[in-house]
C-alpha cells in the first residue's frame, strides 16, 4: 500500500484569535496532501485532467478528528493513504501527528468526475483508471 | 429550539479549476454559521470572550456530506442549530440548502475553552454558562 | 459614474493571533467586491463566461493602504468603483469605512481575458465590450 | 543583506475557475515567506510574540505586480530581503520566479506592535530591537 508523509509547518495566517489553526485550514492542508500523494504516485492532477480529460476529484464525505491543537511555528506531519477504491470512488486517510502523538484523524470519500457528455456544464462520476488503483496498491 | 438561517452567494475566489466550490470554503461558511448564530442568540463571539472570558469554541469532531455542487454566483441557504448541549461542549448541525433541495449535511462538536489558570499558553474546556443552554432550548 | 457599497462583517476566521484581520482576507473581500459590483451592474461573472466566453478578469496590479485595523464581529462598509477604462483593462477602487472614517484604500488594475485561440491553455486580454464601459459610466 | 529563498508548489485550492492563482493567494505566500524568512534569521514569529511581548508585524501597505500566472502543479520560487528599516516599520520586497522570468514583483510596508499600556485591546508601534536590523544588516 502506498503511504504519503509530508512535513507541513503551521503559519501564522492559519491561526485565529485563540492562537490555534483554524480548522478550516486544515482541511485545504488535507486537499493538498491528497494531491500530492497522487503526484508522488506518478498522477499529478494536471495529467489527471489533462491527459485523462478528468475534470476533478471532489469530495463526497469527510470527517476529521481534532486532538492536539498547533499554533504557527508548529511542525506536523501528515500520513495519507487510500484506504478503499471503488468503482469511481476512494477513500482516503489522513493521520496527523505531532512528534509522537496522534494529533488529527481525517477520513475522506472523493469520486472522479469528468464532462457530462450531454451537458458540458455538469460533472459526472468516470471509473477510475485500473493503472492508478494499482499503483497505490503496490505501494 | 433555537434555528438561525441565512442566505451566502458562492464567490469567484470559493470555486477551483472544476468551477465548483472548493469545499474547506464550506467549513469556513459553517463556521461562519455558528458564529453568526451564537450573535442572533444574543452571544457574539465578542462576548465570549470579552465578558466571559473565553477564548473560543474550537472543533473537535466535524462532518460534512456533499450532496449537490455549487459554482460562483449560485445562493445557499444554511439553516444552524445545536442539537445537544453538554457540560462543556455541544454539537451543530448545519443544513444546506440549493431551492428545495438538501445540498449539504454538516455536523460539528465543539468545546468551550478558556486558559489554563495553572498554564496560561493551555486550553481547558470550560462549563457552558446556564443562559446561553436556556437560550438555545427556548428557541 | 457607477458606485456599488457593501457592509461585510468580519468573521473570527478572518482574524489572526493578533485578534485583527489577516490582511490577505481583505484581498479575498475586495475581489468578492469587484465581482458583485460587476453583477449589481447587470454583469455577473457567469455571464462574462458563460455569454461573452471570457475566462476571467485577473489581477495585474493591486495595491492596498491599511490605516485602521479591525477584528471579528466589526461592521465595514466598502464602496468600489472603475476609475478608468481602457482597451481591455480597467482600474477599480474599494474605499473601506469603519462608521465614517476611513480603513483602508485600495486599488486594482485587472485586465479582461479570453482563451487564445491558438493555444486553449494561454490566456489573452480580450477588448472590453462597449455595453459594459457605457453601463459603469452611466452611474 | 540578508535575503530568503524558497519554493512553493501551488496547489489546486490555490486555484480559480480560470485555472491559475487566485491572486489572494499571493499574498497569504508572501505573509508566509515573511515570517520564514525572520525564523531562518533567527527571529520566529513564537519569539517576537513570546520573548519580546510584541503582538504581530502587522501590514501597512503592499502591492504587487503580476507579470506572470501559474497554476496548479507548478513550483515558484521567493526571494525575499528587508529593503529598508525605520523605527518601528520596515519594508520587504518579494520577488518570484517562475524558472528565470519574473513573474511577480510584491511591496510590503509594516510595523512592528505592542499592545497599548494604557489600553490592552489596542495595539501601539513599538521600536525594532537592534539585533533584528542587525542580523538582517549582516546578511
Amino acid at each position: 500500500m502506498f503511504v504519503h508523509r509530508r512535513e507541513v509547518q503551521i503559519q501564522w495566517g492559519d491561526c485565529d484569535p485563540a492562537n490555534i489553526v483554524y480548522y478550516p485550514r486544515y482541511f485545504e492542508i488535507f486537499d493538498d496532501s491528497t494531491s500530492v500523494m497522487f503526484e508522488a504516485a506518478g498522477f499529478p492532477k494536471q495529467d489527471l485532467t489533462r491527459r485523462y480529460g478528468f475534470v476533478g476529484i471532489p469530495m463526497v464525505d469527510t470527517r476529521a478528528r481534532f486532538l492536539i491543537s498547533s499554533t504557527h511555528g508548529d511542525w506536523i506531519r501528515i500520513e495519507s493513504h487510500v484506504e478503499a477504491w471503488r468503482r469511481s470512488s476512494f477513500d482516503v486517510r489522513h493521520n496527523v501527528f505531532k512528534g509522537d502523538a496522534l494529533a488529527i484523524e481525517a477520513f475522506e470519500t472523493r469520486v472522479l468526475v469528468g464532462r457530462d457528455p450531454g451537458n458540458a456544464d455538469k460533472l459526472k462520476s468516470t471509473p477510475i483508471p485500473r493503472e492508478i488503483v494499482a499503483r497505490f496498491e503496490q505501494g
